[in-house]
C-alpha cells in the first residue's frame, strides 16, 4: 500500500517556512501579494516543473499544478501559502505541500490517475484585503468594484498591491472554474483550535463552516468623576458592557448549541481615565454557529439583552452590524468518504464544526467539498508557537492521499450522496 | 445685615474665566503655571493692591491677600485659579472671588476684623505634577525630591515649567505656614457631582475628603481564535474583568457604605482583535471610601473576588497599588459653624463626604478646616459646560461671608470643638 513520506513533507513545509520568516520573533511575515508570498509561489511552480505537471499563474495569482489528463474534471487539492503577519509555518502551507505530496505518491507508485488530480495554492487567503481572493476568484464571488476598492488596513489599494507583484486585477475576474471542471474539492488544514489536541482525536472531519456576524456596539452613558458621582447617580456605559458581557453563557444556554460563540474582543472607554465613569464604551461582537436560525437566534438575543441593559443602566445603545456570513456546509458524501478512510486507516476522528473561516468555504456551494482537520497543539495558530506533530502530518496526509486517489482513480469512488444533516 | 454683591462677583468670574479660554470648545485652559495661569494671579494680585490688602506670591506660586491686622492668625480662605484643560469657569476660581467678595463686604460695611482675613490662590491644585502643589507647601507636605523629579504627562518637569514663570522650586519649601499662623480654613467649591442638584438642597458641608485607592490590575489568560475555541475551553481575560465587575455592586452592598465608590475607568484588551479571544485585560480599579477601615474591607473584597473569578476562569491576575491615600476628616467646630449659619439664612444643606480631592485636605491635619459645596448643575465639572446657578453662587457667598465674619471678628466665635463623629 503507497505510503506518504514524511521525510520530503517536512522538508517542503521547512521550505516554504524561510519564505517571510523572521529571526527575531520566529513568526512567518508572508502576506498576500508580498514579495515573500510571490517567491513562495514561484517555489510551488518550480516543484510543479519538477514533477512534469502542467502549471500557471491564474489572473488572481492562484499558482495551480496539473497531473493527469487535461479534458476530465479535476480532482482538487487546495489551501493557501499566504500568511497572517507573525504566523506559523503550517497554517495554509500543510494543505498545499500534502497535495504535492499526494503526487509524488502516486507517482513513485506508478499511480495514473483517471481523473486529473489539481493542487492550487490560493492567493491571499487570510484577508489582508478583507476576503479570500484567490477562492471567490476560482468559485465567481468576486466583483469589479471590490477588486477596485479593497485596501489593506494600511490603505494599500489591492489593485496596486496586485500590479506590483505583475498581476492584473481585471485578469482575477478571468480565474472562475466552472463547476463542471472540477469533481471534486479537498481541503487538510491544521485545526487552529484545541478540541482534537484535548480530546487526543487524530482526524477532525468537518461539517461545515460556521456563519458569522460581527457588531460594532456603542453603549452611551454619561461620564462622570468616579468620586462624586454616587454609584446610584451613574450611567456608566462600562457597567453597561459588563452586565452584556455576563449574560453571553446564558444566551448561549438559551439561544445556541455547542457550536455557538460569541466574543468581545475589542473594547475602548471614553474617556478612558481611571477617575472617570465611562462615558461611552464601544466594543464589538462576533458570534458564531453553524446554523443560520441559530445565529439569528443569537443576534436577537444580544440585541434584546442589550436593550433591557441599558435601559437598567440610563443609558443608550446603537450597534452596527459590519458583517453576517451565513454557514457552509461540507459534502456528506465527501464526508462519508474521509470518514470510511480514517476507519480504514484506523484513525480516531470526530465530526466537527470549524469556526474559521477556509478557502473550502467558497467552493462548498460549487462543488462537492470537503475539508478535514490534524490537530494543532494547545490550539495555537496565526502565532510563531503554532506546531502540529509531524505524526499527525503524516496521518493527514495518508489520509488525503486515500481520498484523492479514490476519487481520481475509480470512476463512481464514495461519491454517494449521505445526507449526514438527518443522520445528526 | 452686610449683603454680598453677586454682580461684583459674575464680573470677577467672568473676568477670570477670560484667562485661557478657548473659544472653540469653550473649555477653559490654564494648567498650573500656564501663561494663563500666571496672568490670573497677577489680576488677583491687581484686585488685592485695590482693596489695599498686603498681598504676595510664595515660592510655590500660591498668591495670598491680607485684610486685617499682621500679628494675629489669620482666618484663611482658600482656593485654586489653576484649571483641568478644556475646564469650567467656576471650579476653584469661585473659592478665591467668594474670598475677594468677603473682603469687599467687610470694607463697605466697615467692619475690621480682629483677626486677619486671608484670601488665598493656591497653585497647581488640579494635579499637572501628580500633587497639589501650593496646599502641599502651606501645610508642609513637600520635599525636594518629588519636586525635582515631578513632571506633567508631557514630560516638562515642574521645576522647569517653574523657572519658566520666575519661580525658583527651593524656594516652595519656603512656603511653609505654622499651624499657629493659621485660626481656621476654609475653601468654598462647587459640588462637582450631582448629589445637591438632584435633592435640590443649596449647601453641602463636607465632613470629609474620602480616601481613595488606585490599582493597576492585568488579567491573563489565553488569546484564542474566537472561531475555533469552544467557550468551555478558553481561557479569556476580558470574561475575567467582566465578572468581577459585575460583582462591584454586591462587594460595595457587603463591605460599604453609601459612600463607597468602585470605578473601573479604563480597560484595554490584548490583542484587541474582534475575532480574537482577549489574551490579556489591564483594567484600573479606583476605590473610595470615608473611611480608611471600609477602603481596606473594599480594597479586600476587590482582591478576594478577582482570586476566586482568575481561578473559575483558568487566568492569573496581578495588581499593583498606584496610590492609596488616606481620608481627611473636616473639623466639627468649623462643619457646626456652617451648619448654624446655613440655618440662620434658611439655606437647605446636607452633610456630606466630597469624593473629589480639594486644597481643603491637607489642611485638615493641620488647622482646623472647613469645606462646603453649592450645587453643580447635572454634576458637571472639568469640562466646558460646567454650570451653577448665580443665585447658589450668592448663597454660597453669603454663607461664606457670615462663617468668615463670625471666625475674624468675635474672639470665641463658635470655636467649641463638637465631635460630630460621634453625633453620627
Amino acid at each position: 500500500m503507497p505510503q506518504v513520506n514524511i521525510e520530503r513533507i517536512e522538508h517542503d513545509i521547512t521550505a516554504i517556512s524561510k519564505f517571510g520568516f523572521n529571526e527575531e520573533d520566529r513568526g512567518v511575515y508572508r502576506q498576500g501579494f508580498s514579495e515573500a508570498d510571490m517567491a513562495a509561489r514561484q517555489w510551488l511552480r518550480d516543484q510543479f516543473e519538477t514533477l512534469g505537471m502542467v502549471h500557471e499563474i491564474d489572473g488572481a495569482g492562484n499558482v495551480s499544478g496539473r497531473f493527469g489528463p487535461a479534458d476530465k474534471p479535476a480532482v482538487v487539492i487546495a489551501s493557501h501559502l499566504d500568511s497572517v503577519p507573525a504566523g506559523g509555518i503550517f497554517d495554509g502551507v500543510l494543505g498545499v505541500v500534502a497535495g504535492l505530496e499526494c503526487i509524488r505518491t502516486m507517482q513513485e507508485n506508478g499511480i495514473t490517475p483517471a481523473y486529473p488530480v489539481e493542487v492550487i495554492a490560493t492567493s491571499e487567503e487570510e484577508g489582508r484585503f478583507g476576503g479570500m481572493l484567490g477562492a471567490q476568484a476560482l468559485t465567481g464571488r468576486l466583483t469589479l468594484e471590490w477588486l477596485e476598492n479593497a485596501a489593506d488596513e494600511r490603505g494599500v489599494r489591492l489593485k496596486d498591491a496586485m500590479a506590483e507583484v505583475g498581476l492584473d486585477y481585471h485578469k482575477a475576474l478571468h480565474a472562475y472554474r466552472r463547476p463542471e471542471t472540477i469533481r471534486a474539492f479537498l481541503e487538510l488544514h491544521v485545526e487552529q483550535g484545541p478540541v482534537l489536541d484535548m480530546e487526543k482525536t487524530t482526524i477532525g472531519v468537518v461539517e461545515g463552516i460556521s456563519g458569522v456576524f460581527k457588531w460594532m456596539v456603542r453603549m452611551i452613558g454619561k461620564a462622570d468623576h468616579a468620586g462624586t458621582a454616587p454609584m446610584d447617580m451613574r450611567a456608566d456605559a462600562l457597567m453597561g458592557m459588563v452586565d452584556f458581557a455576563h449574560e453571553i453563557p446564558r444566551i448561549i444556554d438559551e439561544e445556541g448549541t455547542d457550536k455557538s460563540r460569541i466574543t468581545i474582543g475589542h473594547v475602548a472607554c471614553k474617556p478612558g481615565f481611571p477617575h472617570t465613569v465611562p462615558g461611552e464604551v464601544d466594543f464589538t461582537i462576533v458570534g458564531r454557529d453553524l446554523s443560520e436560525d441559530k445565529m439569528r437566534s443569537l443576534a436577537e438575543a444580544c440585541e434584546r439583552v442589550l436593550s433591557a441593559i441599558a435601559r437598567k443602566h440610563k443609558l443608550h445603545f446603537e450597534y452596527e452590524q459590519m458583517s453576517w456570513l451565513e454557514p457552509a456546509y461540507c459534502d456528506p458524501s465527501i464526508m462519508a468518504l474521509i470518514e470510511s478512510k480514517a476507519k480504514a486507516l484506523d484513525y480516531s476522528y470526530k465530526i466537527m464544526p470549524s469556526g474559521a473561516g477556509h478557502d473550502v468555504q467558497f467552493f462548498c456551494n460549487h462543488t462537492k467539498a470537503g475539508l478535514f482537520f490534524v490537530p494543532s497543539v494547545h490550539g495555537i495558530s496565526h502565532a510563531p508557537d503554532e506546531w502540529t506533530h509531524w505524526s499527525d502530518i503524516e496521518r493527514g496526509t495518508q489520509l488525503l492521499y486515500e481520498c484523492v486517489t479514490e476519487l481520481a482513480c475509480e470512476e463512481n469512488a464514495s461519491m454517494v450522496p449521505v445526507d449526514r444533516a438527518l443522520q445528526d
